[in-house]
C-alpha cells in the first residue's frame, strides 16, 4: 500500500516479508503426512504466518449481542493488530485499527466499553464512532482532518457473526456470507446473549489446534461425552453395520420432521464433513447433522438445557455446525451454540475465547443453569487443549519424524494443510 | 579500546556494532512527526541504544545521603553493565564495573552495603575502596596486582546527585556541572535524606517515558494534580490572557522577592521549558519558575508537606527543575524535591525509580508524613506509566502511521528524537 | 543420518549446525584464563552446545530403583529431547525418543510411570516395551510397522547408574563402564533406593557450574560443612605440614584396613582428583578418597546417617567419588550416596536434580531421618547454585575481561575447557 507523505491514506498492509527461506521449509512436508516441527516452532514462519494469513483473511471476532447499541464497542487483538468494533447509529457495524493517528497510543485498552466518540486517552484527539477525526486541539489550523481518520478494518455482520478482516482487500464474503447466512438464520445467533464466556492459553501452535479440530479419530478415547452424542468417530469405512442403518433412519426421519421448517441434513455420513474441500480454496462451511438418537442438545445427558433458540419450534434440529478459517467454529443445538474463537499468541501458543449463547429472553436461574449448560463444550474443549499442549512438546524433538496421515480419518487434516500452503504462498497483499 | 593480553587495561567500551540495517530505520522518521513503531521495538536497535547512548553518556545514579561514609556503596546496573558506587576515605565518590577481575562473578550481589574493602564472594579476591586488587591468595606469586584492579567507571558528584558514565571517554561534564551546581546548590541535595523510594517497571519503550516527559499536551486531562500547581499545561500561543496577567505578575513579584537571595525565574512563559536544545547538542537543562498562586510546594493542596530544605529563607522559591539526558529530572519544591531516574530494561520495558528527598534533618512524624509527602508526584508519575504502556501497545501495530507533532505544544519531543539522532549517530567510542 | 522417505530410518541424529561464527568465538579464549562471558550467553554456541555435545555424549539419566520391574520407565528431557527410559521383560533397560511415530505427541507426559505398553494419548497408536508399534487402528493394511518403530535412544546401566545417548553412534562406553562398574561395584547403587529428591532451576550457565564442581578454591568460605570432612580444601602445593602428615597417615590406615575388601585409597592428595585429563580426552572418573578423622560419613556432624550400604563392612571406608561429563557426579559415604545430574534449561539456566540414596532396605524413621541424610549435600549445593547465579549475573557484562586461573587450584577448569573445545569442535555426527 502506498501511504502519503503525510501519513494518510487507505488501509495499510503488512509489507511481504523477505522470507527467503520460506520455499526450504515448504519443500520439508510431503503431501499426506504431518507437518515437519519447524512449522510449529520457527519464529519467523509465525510472523510470516500474521502477515499472510491472520491479517489477510476473514477473522471471526465477536457476536451480535456484544454491540447492543450505537457505540458500544468491543476490542479484537490479533498479534500486533488491535482491531476496535463499533455499532454505528445505523446498526451496522464498522471497525478500526485501535491506534491514533497522532502519536499511536491505543484508543481503547479496555475490552469493551460504550462510548459517544473515541478520545485518546493520551492528548484527546476525538474521533466520531465513523472513524472521522472530530478534534485535535492544539494542532496547526490547517491540518487536514480527513486524511487523519481512524483506519479502517473491513468488518460484515452475517446472522448474528461479526468477522472482520485486517487486509487492504479482503477475501470475497459473498459466497461465504450467503450459505452462512442461509444456514444460522433458523439458529437465532443475532438475537442470541452470551451466557457465558471461557479464555484459555493453549500451550501449542495455532496449526496444531486446527488440525485437532479437523478430524475425530482421536475423539474415541479422548471424548466419551462428544462420542455419546454424535456420529463423528465413525467415517464411512469404518462405521459398524448396525450403526450406519441407524444413521441412514435417523437421517431419513429427520429429513421428514425437518422439511417443513426449510431444514435439512446436509451432512448425513459418519465422520467430519469434508472441510477445507481437498484443494484447500475453500476457508468456509456449514451443515446440519443429525444427534445420536437420545440427544437433543449436545448436554451431558442429551436434555435441552435452555429454551429453544431462533426460529426452531421444536427440539428436534440435530446440530448446526459452521466453521471458517483461519479461527472460527460452532456447534448449535435446539436451544444453545457455543463459539470457539481461535488466536495465535506465538509460534508455541494459541488463546482460545469459547462462548456459550442462549436465546436473548432467556433468564440465568430459571432458564437456564451453567452447571447443565457448560460442561459438555469445557469438557471437550478442554480435552483438546491438552492434548494439543503435548504434541507440542513432541513435534519440536529432533527426532521428531512426519509419519503418515490416515486417509480413513485424516482426509480433513490434509486439507487443512491444502489451505495453508494456499494461504501462505498467495498473501492478497 | 585495546585490551592487553592479559585482560588488563583502561576501562572497556562497547564495541561499535554492525548494525548495516540503522541508516534504513532512520531514514523513516520523518522529521515533526512521531517515530516509527520499529524505534520502539526492535531488538537490535535496543541493543545499539544501551551501546551508544547508554553505555556512553553521563547518567545520574544515586544521592549524596545514600553514601553516607567511606566504604558505603550503592549498585546501579544498567543493561549488562553494573556499577559500584563507593565513598572514599576522602570523601569523593569513585565507581567501578561490579565484576571480579578472576573469573567474573558480582562483586556485591545487594542494592547497597557498608564495606572496607570489596571481597569476590567466590574466592575472596578482596579489592580497596579504591578498586586496586589487595588480595589474591593461591595465584602465581609473580601476578601483577596493579594490571588487575577494578575497572574504573567515570563518577561526578554535582551539587548531592552522582552521576556515572560507563564510556571510555565520557562528555564533558563541564557546562552541565557548573549549570546544575548553580542551580541545585540552594536545594540542599547533598544534605538531603531520602524519605521514600518507589520502583517501577513501566511497560513501554524508555523513549516513550522520555517523550512523555518532554510534553505537557497531555497534562490537561491525565494530571489533574500538576496542572493545578504548576503553568506547563499552556504555552506562550495558547495562553488565556488573565492568566498570561497572572504569570507575568507573579514572576515579577518573585524576582522582586528572590533577587536579594540569588535565586530567579529562568523559565517565566508558560509550557515545558525548551530542552533538549532544537538541535538536540544540549542533554542537560535547569530553571526555576513560579507555582500557582496559592501553592508553596507541589503538594495535593499546595501547602508545605515538610520542613525547608536546603539554603531556602522562606518557602517562597516555586520550583526548580533539572533535567539530564537519557535518565534524570528532578523537581524540587522548598520542602522537598523528588527525582525521577529511568533505565531500559527490554525494548518494551523500563524500570523507573522515583525518590523523595527532604532536608537531613526531618524526622518522618513530627516534621513529615508520607501520605502528603507522597501522593503528588506518585499520582502523576503513575498517570504517565500508564499512558506510555497504553501506547506501547498501539505503536507495535503495523497500521500504526506516526502522525504530526504539534508545533505549539510538542517542540520538545522533536527537540529529543534530533538529540536522540544525533546520540545514536555518534558514539563516542 | 539419511532418513528414508518413509520417516522411517535409524534413530535421529541433530544435523550440524551452520555455525560460521564458531571459530571466532572459540579464539577468544585465552588458555588458562576464565571463558569469555560470550560462552555464557550466546543462544547460537547454546544450540550448538545441546547438537554436539548433549545429544551427542553419555548423560546419567536415572538409578536402577526408579525402574524395579518390567514396563516401568521414567523421562527424561534434555533441551528438545524427550526419552523414556524402561526396564524390558529380561531386566534390561532400554530407551526411546518420547515422540509417537505418527503425528508427533508426547507418549508419555508425566516424569514416571508404569505401563504394559506404550499408548499414545492422541490416538492410541500403541508400542511394546521394545519400542515396536503393536497397532495403529485406521491406518492402511499396508502400513509397514517394522519402520514406524519408536526411535531408540542409547541406554546403559552400569553398577545401577543408568546412562543413555541421544546419538546415532555415541562414544565408547567401554572403559568408563569398566572403571565405574568396578568402583561403584561395593558402594551397592544397584540395590540402592531414593530416600529423597531435590529439583533446582541454578540461573546460570551449565558451563558455569560444572567450572564450579572442578575447583575447591572457594570451598574455604562457601562451604563449611564440607571443608570439615574432606581434604579437598588443600592442594598438594599449599597443604600445611601437619595436615599433609596427617592425609598421609589417614591414608596408609586405610589402605592397612581396607586391603582384605579391596577397597583402596585412589586419591591420595589434598584437591581435587585430576579430572577430566588434561588434554580433555576423559569424560569419566573415580576414585576413592579418606575422609578427615573423626567423619565416618558425609554428614553434619561426620556421624552416620542411615545404614551401612552395598557390600561395605564396615563405615571406614572413605567416600567414593564419581564423575562424568557433561551431567554427573556422585559422592557415596558408607552409608548413603548424593547423586547430582545437570541439565541445561537455556543459556542462563541449569536443571539440577540432587538425589539421596539409602540401602534398598533401610526404612525412613527407624533407620534414617531427612533431617540428618540431607544438610550436608543440600546446603553444600545450594551455596554452589547461588555463587553460580552470581557469576552468571558478571559474566554478561561487557566490562568482564577473563582472568587469570590459578594452576594450583583451579588445574580442572582448565581441564573442563580441554575437554569442551575438544567435544564442541569434533561431534560425532
Amino acid at each position: 500500500m502506498a501511504v502519503g507523505a503525510d501519513g494518510a491514506g487507505s488501509p495499510p498492509s503488512v509489507a511481504a516479508r523477505d522470507a527467503a527461506w520460506l520455499p526450504d521449509i515448504m519443500a520439508t512436508h510431503e503431501v499426506g503426512r504431518a507437518l515437519p516441527g519447524t512449522f510449529y516452532t520457527h519464529p519467523g514462519l509465525y510472523e510470516l504466518e500474521l502477515a499472510r494469513i491472520w491479517y489477510q483473511g476473514w477473522l471471526f471476532a465477536a457476536v451480535a449481542s456484544e454491540l447492543p447499541g450505537p457505540g458500544s464497542y468491543v476490542v479484537y487483538t490479533v498479534g500486533a493488530c488491535s482491531a476496535i468494533l463499533v455499532r454505528q447509529r445505523d446498526g451496522s457495524v464498522a471497525a478500526y485499527h485501535n491506534v491514533c493517528r497522532h502519536r499511536g497510543s491505543l484508543l481503547a485498552d479496555r475490552p469493551a466499553g460504550q462510548v459517544r466518540n473515541f478520545t485518546c486517552p493520551y492528548h484527546q484527539w476525538t474521533y466520531g464512532l465513523d472513524g472521522s477525526l472530530r478534534a485535535c486541539r492544539a494542532m496547526p489550523a490547517d491540518l487536514d482532518k480527513p486524511r487523519h481518520s481512524l483506519l479502517p478494518v473491513h468488518a460484515a455482520e452475517i446472522a448474528g457473526l461479526i468477522f472482520i478482516s485486517f487486509a487492504a482487500t479482503p477475501p470475497q464474503f459473498g459466497e461465504a456470507g450467503r450459505l452462512l447466512a442461509a444456514m444460522a438464520a433458523p439458529q437465532g445467533l443475532d438475537r442470541a446473549k452470551v451466557a457465558h464466556v471461557a479464555d484459555y492459553e493453549i500451550a501449542a501452535n495455532w496449526k496444531l489446534v486446527l488440525e485437532n479440530n479437523r478430524e475425530c479419530y482421536h475423539c474415541d478415547v479422548s471424548h466419551p461425552q462428544y462420542i455419546a452424542a454424535n456420529y463423528d468417530r465413525y467415517d464411512a469405512g469404518d462405521m459398524p453395520a448396525p450403526l450406519a442403518r441407524e444413521l441412514a433412519e435417523v437421517t431419513r426421519r429427520s429429513e421428514e420432521r425437518w422439511a417443513a421448517r426449510g431444514l435439512a441434513v446436509t451432512h448425513a455420513e459418519g465422520g467430519l464433513a469434508r472441510f477445507p474441500s481437498p484443494d484447500g480454496s475453500i476457508w468456509y462451511s456449514a451443515n446440519r447433522t443429525p444427534l445420536v438418537p437420545g440427544y437433543t442438545s449436545e448436554s451431558m445427558d442429551g436434555a435441552r438445557v435452555a429454551p429453544l433458540m431462533g426460529s426452531y419450534p421444536d427440539p428436534d434440529v440435530g446440530v448446526l455446525r459452521l466453521r471458517t478459517l483461519p479461527n472460527f467454529w460452532q456447534h448449535g443445538s435446539c436451544d444453545h451454540a457455543v463459539i470457539t474463537r481461535l488466536t495465535p499468541s506465538g509460534p508455541g501458543s494459541t488463546t482460545a475465547r469459547v462462548m456459550w449463547l442462549v436465546d436473548a429472553e432467556a433468564r440465568e436461574g430459571p432458564d437456564y443453569d451453567l452447571r447443565t449448560l457448560l460442561p459438555f463444550w469445557q469438557l471437550t474443549a478442554e480435552q483438546d487443549w491438552q492434548i494439543c499442549a503435548r504434541q507440542q512438546l513432541g513435534v519440536r524433538s529432533p527426532a521428531y519424524l512426519p509419519g503418515p496421515l490416515s486417509p480413513a480419518k485424516e482426509y480433513n487434516v490434509m486439507a487443512f494443510h491444502a489451505w495453508y500452503q494456499r494461504a501462505l504462498a498467495s498473501p492478497q497483499t
